[in-house]
């Protein structure tokens, strides 16, 4: 079975808002063994939206519309839909009543423009919203099924996992299986990762391997597609641990794990604690970190040492390193993370400063520049540290996410006992 | 004059990327006066990327491709242009030592595979990238011209601006113009905006208004469709000065400004400095006030006090509070916030203790329980402080997003002399 999937909004084909729902709708119907044929956008226009669906139906049996369910006078999937059927719209009594009851829940009143929200073409029926008031529909159109949701990430997701996916599941039998699984590696250029892989990027192979880049972490994608499930997964088992043993350590995680998912259940393993002190990612690497539930039982907490005097005053960098190296330095990133491991009591500790942009950089110092400092104790007594200069471009953004990812692979490396010389955007720099 | 935009990539097809090139090149075509007919994605499959452009070119006059340009065998894209085409594939000298050169800045030799990145459809223009190893391709088919870029968002961006977008402002005379803005507002729910809004949401308006929810935001859309250049932003500017009345200080910024941009300029306007004392949130609030370029010039730093040791030593925040309370409670965010506001020496600091989720929540501290409390001097003196209990749902991202947003507003509200009774997610709660 295939799909077609659209997403119903001016703030997409406008551009002022990402189509997240596509992409997560298309990898829970893989899981599902169906195939995507397309994904496409559509303004709020009455007249788009009813072709747009009417086409769909003509071109596979599952087609999923998300957005313009909304109270507002430019929500109108509902008139569209009824529109591409032939039909008018009823209202259903039941879908007030619950939008009424959830205002209440809130201790709010209904909002009389809400009463929209519980109409739908005759002919349909209505799919429950169990987080928000805009109900959805399944519909039926040139014996294609349709289920519209609201476009609210939240609400969509609620309303398929806990709705439209189960009456997927029970649509038909699947022929074959489609199994995806995806390895995320950093500090590696997607060039050398395809060296790397060598012969399992064969296009002919099944399951067949490609890379993608994104965020500085490459990713290697493998898709296995047979009839008998059992095989599936084991000709992906075998190709993802084979991936896998061609990338070594710059592998951090499968799936949708990150970077911070390995670095706390490493920390974790070790029974290790972990303290940072960031100046120019000013947060960044504390919130990945603790991005992570449960994080708590490795990460103590840190500094955000944005100012100078903070760094002298929070964390001992004494003045003299910072009047003589600058605060952009490989002396005060070691100062820093060795005074966060001093501070928090922690095992490891990760300092980070540089200059993240688009002002503050200098012929010496350019845009770009990051130090990043690794502490620990040795034997519990002496205080050692090492340091990384990268160089990460002139984006702001991109220094400030690359920084700390390549302090957690960083922590990684060392936690693991692995020589940290080779992390593609860094560079050991002699003192 | 309208575009299509096709996106070719398996990870997007599957789900598992998110397509966020679409959105941006529909946003800069806007402001070019082109509409965006539809955006479409295609797996990495030569014969659906083909027919794909084929459908385009004879749908609009105007078509832009990302995606699959990189050196591995699963980039199809210039094969596949070539097929539509009807040619073959020939090299661009040029391009092989402009990817070679590449390669030598950063210290490394080209890999041999690199090289397919220098091909392209007979016939048909290459155009340079100026940050990464893949050319574009400038091509003509059906009577549509054809933009293909590579996939990698920094390279697309670069490639657009410096070339492409220049390209298409010179093809023909623009009939008309399209201008459209966004007004974004926290605190208050999409229905309540609407209403605000009144009459100005009238479908048959123009410049025509719309909302979207994105993160606890409601945006306001606005696009006003004129012939006359002048009288667009003429009537623009109008329609945008009465949504902004309508909605007061909810509003904190248009285009693509976020709270934390807000935040700042009002920091600096008032001549004043922030700390933060973050604990659920690990770091975000610090890494969002950060994501401002030259936030350094009001922001101090702060403190990620994860543990309740952090809390203590480093905030001071009295033991017996945490005995007594808890770490989640009113008394320990105030303590937070006046630690971070003395050690900082800050003019305003804000404290935030929460429980993120999925595990620590009890009947009576649930999950999505967060204070949030601004501590200030009144007469360089004395040190108040005020307090707010918010219910954030049952979701560790949302819980943690919203927090930092609902920090920033309440810091806006704090520095404009306004009452913060009445953020939507937020309640005053007796002591």
């Amino acid at each position: 079975m295939q799909a077609v999937i659209l997403s119903i909004g001016d703030e997409l084909v406008l551009g002022q808002t990402v189509d997240t729902n596509s992409a997560y709708l298309s990898a829970d119907l893989v899981r599902m063994g169906i195939g995507t044929l397309y994904h496409q956008t559509i303004a709020d226009d009455r007249s788009a939206i009813a072709k747009a669906i009417d086409r769909a139906a003509q071109s596979a049996p599952l087609i999923i519309v998300t957005g313009g369910l909304g109270p507002t006078d430019d929500d109108l999937t509902r008139e569209a839909l009824a529109d591409a059927m032939g039909v008018d719209l009823v209202l259903d009594d039941a879908s007030v009543s619950a939008i009424r009851a959830m205002f209440e829940r809130r201790g709010r009143t209904m909002p009389d423009r809400n009463k929209v929200q519980a109409m739908h073409p005759r002919g349909t029926a209505i799919i429950p919203n169990s987080c928000g008031t805009a109900p959805g529909i399944h519909a039926v159109l040139h014996n294609a099924t349709i289920y519209v949701t609201p476009g609210v990430p939240s609400e969509m997701v609620a309303m398929w996992e806990l709705t439209i996916a189960p009456l997927i599941a029970k649509l038909g039998p699947k022929r074959g299986v489609i199994l995806t699984q995806k390895i995320s590696t950093f500090g590696l250029g997607e060039s050398t990762v395809a060296e790397k892989l060598g012969p399992l990027m064969d296009r002919k192979r099944n399951p067949i391997v490609g890379t993608t880049v994104a965020g500085g972490v490459v990713s290697v994608r493998v898709r296995a597609e047979f009839n008998d499930p059992a095989q599936a997964q084991r000709e992906m088992d075998d190709t993802v641990r084979q991936a896998e043993a061609c990338l070594g350590h710059y592998v951090y995680g499968r799936g949708e794990a990150g970077l911070q998912d390995s670095l706390i259940a490493l920390l974790k393993e070790k029974k290790s604690t972990l303290a940072t002190a960031e100046s120019c990612t000013g947060g960044l690497l504390g919130k990945q970190v603790t991005d992570v539930a449960g994080s708590s039982a490795a990460y103590l907490g840190g500094w955000i040492t944005y100012s100078n005097e903070m760094k002298v005053k929070q964390l001992g960098v004494p003045e003299e390193l910072l009047k003589k190296h600058g605060a952009v330095s490989q002396p005060v990133a070691r100062a820093m993370a060795a005074g966060a491991l001093a501070h928090a009591g922690a095992d490891i500790a990760v300092g980070i400063t540089g200059i993240a942009g688009p002002d503050g950089g200098t012929a010496e110092k350019p845009v770009g520049l990051v130090w990043i400092a690794v502490a620990w104790r040795n034997g519990k007594k002496e205080t050692h540290t090492d340091a990384m200069r990268f160089d990460l471009g002139n984006v702001r953004e991109i220094v400030r996410d690359r920084a700390a990812k390549s302090a957690m692979q960083m922590v990684r490396f060392h936690l693991m006992g692995l020589p940290i010389d080779n992390l593609t955007l860094g560079r050991r720099v002699a003192e």
